[in-house]
């Protein structure tokens, strides 16, 4: 089915939306925001998102924990029929994009309003979402509101959680005017679908307008110590060393190494990152004595997943007997990697098709709020191409003409799959 | 000539120092201290070593930048020949040991007390020397007061440092009553001796008791970036990244492997470090975006050091090369080696011969307030030995019969030297 969306009316309220919060830079080519969860940014964008959903003719309800819902129920839909759902968030990391979040969540609402026009007749009512804080700058870690929504962590424990000024998610809530009732159940939904930028290149380099995301990759984090000794730069032969930042700065190439060879054997989509590296004493004339690092690992294969793991183990244990340091390694996060319903991919696939919008597979090697849905329901992700792979970051951006294209492919496919055939 | 010392004595004012400043530990092995320019801890180890010196007959004198001179000219010399000089500092790094610096000052003393017991009639006068802030933890980076005895920095500009609080260095020494006047003149001085820890295993390997320092190393520091390009390290493929610390962790490697290279080939004593390492954004799961690091390298040899920061260079080329990294490297400071005066040496090793004191050469790859006075007259530095190296650390220790056997060897070359044959 193809169901043509307006992109001025869809550019305006990405553009009205970039105004919350917005970060003013000398650079044309930037445009930032920033909009943390319980600011004002945050609460002036969610108030101009109630209004345009309350434009569009929905039911709009607020849960407990701020997620945004706008249900359209038409007459042709049955009440009490399992939702199909679509949407993102609003929120950003500081100094954020203007495309990563709100394009999901605009995209959503214009993918109905488009629906609403070309005189879709929806079977299943309709609900645009909007996830409180996806970023995890204040209260979590990141996708905090689907993480409510699919039954992860509960109401109470969702509010009690605390930004860095001490208050808690409930009262930044209620200071707002979004600490609402109930809370979203997403294993009641049909469906999900969840429109985001590639935040790589994929797209870009294909010369492809919307991309459909056939698994999100899992994830692993691991925190690594490396301790060796500091002792005075000067007056340590360097025999007689045991300096950490030597060893960790192997296990940073032995990681690296890892991963490649997993790309070129096995798995093209295997990362291995060490992302975060604290040396002490960190003083230029002393020989360090301790390194702490934060290594990420992540592919759509598991195994793969694994195999940079123990390499990255196996280097420890090559440093320990080669260099004679100490080391630790933990894994305190490990997540599976995530497929994605093949029953809305090909839904998306024929939208695609039908709209003569060019879709490819790709897989998504960024979490999103679908990742948590798609553990209680069939759920999909489709991405806009990102200039440069470029996020998280002012210069983030995806043409005007892409973000239509990929929201005509979720209106088709919305439209597809609400509507029993 | 052998002048026999006291250790009881030597002991006891190391002893009584050690309290100004004391740090508790719970571990015995532990003895530290933190003694700051302008603290109550600094202004009562002045006061106890002002009133030692005086204890000794010695006609005490505080400079404009608070170096204490404590002078004994007896009958036998002339008040108007060049004064021997020997001395070193009281002040600490943070929970630092209670022999870096005290060793030398009170080392200093017990050598012209036992000169006076032991009859000897110097030709010379001969002057005990404290000089301000060796360690540079509060005003300047480090050898504050010889830096203004031998003419490097005026009074001025001495007066004029400032503390991470704001107050000036002159504020803080008339605030503990260390304000005097006029400057130490090292030019002046015949000859210079400094007892100090030797930080390293040399002594302790040979079961030597009294190191006798050929050379102070140069030493030269490098200031390099690294920049890549940040980027979600999850979205992110490892063929599209340019990973700033992977970079930087083959530069690394290649800093210690340059030094290793020099010490097998050339000369034993080189060293070089990457002491800091700071990432940007430094988070797990961020492909890093740039890396700022801090080089130390050092030598007896200027040649080698030359070799080590050349083949450091040519890393960075070749990683902007191979790795798509721009780089930057800077050399803000850059001190050749100091040779130690041959004069004061060979009398060093009479001295030992003479008390039946192992002696041996070393280099010293730390620096010293001896480095600069050595810039304007002959100057010598004797090492004790240090258990295991450890220093800057309250597990540094001396054994109390080496502190005794290396100021009994000072004491015998200091006779030696103030008395004209």
């Amino acid at each position: 089915m193809d169901v043509p969306v307006d992109e001025a009316r869809l550019r305006a309220d990405l553009e009205a939306n970039a105004e919350f919060g917005q970060v003013e830079f000398d650079d044309p080519e930037k445009r930032g925001r920033t909009n943390l969860t319980g600011t004002k940014a945050n609460e002036r964008a969610r108030d101009y998102l109630v209004e345009r959903m309350e434009d569009a003719g929905l039911d709009v309800r607020i849960d407990a924990v701020g997620n945004v819902a706008g249900e359209w129920c038409p007459p042709s839909a049955d009440p009490d029929a399992a939702p199909v759902a679509t949407g993102s968030h609003v929120d950003s990391v500081p100094e954020g994009g203007i495309f990563d979040g709100p394009l999901g969540t605009y995209g959503a609402l214009e993918a109905v309003r488009a629906m609403q026009e070309a005189g879709v007749e929806p079977d299943h009512p309709v609900l645009v979402v909007n996830f409180t804080e996806e970023e995890g700058q204040s209260f979590a870690d990141g996708l905090l509101g689907s993480s409510v929504a699919v039954g992860e962590r509960t109401v109470e424990e969702a509010l009690a959680l605390e930004n860095d000024e001490g208050e808690t998610l409930e009262a930044a809530l209620e200071r707002i005017g979004y600490r609402g009732t109930g809370a979203l159940d997403a294993a009641g939904w049909d469906a999900f679908y969840e429109i985001h930028v590639e935040q790589d290149t994929a797209l870009e380099s294909a010369g492809a307008a919307a991309g459909v995301v056939t698994t999100i990759t899992g994830i692993t984090h691991c925190e690594v110590t490396i301790e060796g000794e500091a002792n005075h730069a000067g007056a340590t032969a360097m025999g007689d060393r045991t300096d950490a930042l030597a060893a960790a700065s192997e296990f940073v190439l032995d990681v690296e190494a890892a991963a490649n060879d997993v790309v070129a054997e096995s798995s093209e989509s295997a990362v291995g990152t060490v992302g975060s590296l604290d040396v002490s004493p960190n003083a230029t004339n002393v020989v360090p004595g301790a390194v702490e690092m934060g290594v990420d690992v992540r592919d759509v294969e598991y195994e793969s997943m694994e195999t940079i793991v123990e390499a990255a183990r196996d280097s420890l244990g090559l440093l320990e007997a080669g260099r004679g340091v100490d080391t630790s390694f933990e894994r305190p996060f490990d997540l599976r990697p995530t497929p994605m319903s093949d029953r809305l991919r090909e839904a998306a696939h024929r939208a695609g098709d039908d709209a003569r919008v060019e879709t490819m597979d790709l897989h998504s090697g960024a979490a999103h709020d679908t990742m948590h849905v798609a553990s209680v329901t069939d759920a999909a992700l489709l991405f806009a191409p990102s200039q440069d792979g470029i996020s998280h970051n002012p210069r983030e951006w995806t043409d005007w003409a892409d973000c239509a294209a990929t929201t005509r492919v979720l209106a088709g496919a919305l439209a597809d799959v609400a509507t029993e055939t």
